[in-house]
């Protein structure tokens, strides 16, 4: 059985929504402040570079990198990804824009010694990035195509963390942030991490 | 035809190394600074998110997003990234981490206006990701498994920009920066964008 590190409410919450929504069987470890699992061990003995998500596989290895993992679990339970076509790619397109322009920009609002500055220049990253992807959403249901694929939830933890920290998204985008926490597999994932 | 939007020396040489080695066929347009592509458009009109790499595919479409892109090229020419197997989530895992760790920690190098302490900052944490890519190569040739994948063209990029910015990466890497550089696709691409 899979076992997926996460961190409550951390990126991990896009692995973690995509387990359920897929119905692969998967086992959570948490992973508290100071990289200790729940279970006493140390994190950094798992994923030496010590970041959440990183997903044990059957076999024992363990892959980290939120986007591979994501597409890891897509490939395995053939959803969430069409395996082909435009629509592919467009989902791709869009997970690694979440990792590479969006999680990166959220950085300095997580670290205590980042400046004044530094939050502000990555907000105004931040909006403006938000606009495209409500620009691309446009009222479809989800990011690419009619259905989720990988890159829905990963736009879900971004949002999340939108809220969190005051940065204000188009109204669009609130309203895709609320249709989606009434999706089964969000809603179980919210809750399972203690987030409702 | 595919065409690949670049600038010299960006991490669209990561694609343009890639596009050479597979064999498919493609064209480059080059994007100048103030984003006018070299036969006068508006880059903003091919990809409004204003980065380089772009792909324009053979049916008009852009795809944007470097991992993407390199993806896509890999899997049309069915090389550079196994289809399946722990080699191909290793190399989307190592793909993964040159955009979201490296790629971004050398943003406050290109930014004239970041500060002193933002580049201290980067370094650190290059330096650190630099040493956890060496040990992950060992003795070995490439990044993954024995053969080249869509992972090496990219840690070249990563080696060169490090060497421009006088990052201090350890000596296997500059060997292994050294090697790749004898590469046919590799040395036609450096041609090719002006770098050597
Ligand atoms: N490149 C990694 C980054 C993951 C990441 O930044 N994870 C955060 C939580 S959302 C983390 O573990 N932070 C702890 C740390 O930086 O030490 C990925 O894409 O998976
Ligand atoms: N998320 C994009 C980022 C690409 C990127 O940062 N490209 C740089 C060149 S290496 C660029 O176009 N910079 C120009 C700009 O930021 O306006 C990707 O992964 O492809």
């Amino acid at each position: 059985m899979m076992i997926l590190y996460y961190h409550p409410g951390g990126c991990s919450l896009a692995d973690h929504i995509v387990l359920i929504e897929t119905g692969l069987p998967y086992r959570l470890v948490k992973v508290e402040r100071g990289k200790r699992t729940e279970d006493g061990r140390d994190f950094m003995t798992i994923n030496p570079k010590g970041f959440i998500p990183a997903l044990e596989l059957d076999d024992g290895s363990v892959l980290t990198e939120n986007l591979a993992i994501l597409v890891y679990i897509a490939h395995q339970a053939g959803a969430l990804l069409p395996s082909d076509g435009l629509d592919r790619w467009r989902a791709l397109e869009a997970t690694s824009f979440m990792t590479t322009e969006f999680h990166g920009n959220f950085r300095p609002f997580f670290h205590v010694d980042a400046t004044h500055a530094e939050r502000d220049k990555a907000r105004k990253l931040l909006v403006k990035h938000f606009a495209t992807i409500a620009g691309q959403l446009g009222d479809r249901p989800f990011l690419v195509g009619d259905r989720m694929t990988i890159a829905d939830p990963y736009l879900v933890v971004m949002l999340m963390w939108a809220e969190k920290n005051e940065i204000e998204v188009p109204k669009r985008l609130n309203d895709y942030l609320a249709h989606m926490k009434t999706i089964p597999s969000v809603a179980k994932a919210l809750t399972d991490e203690g987030l409702v």
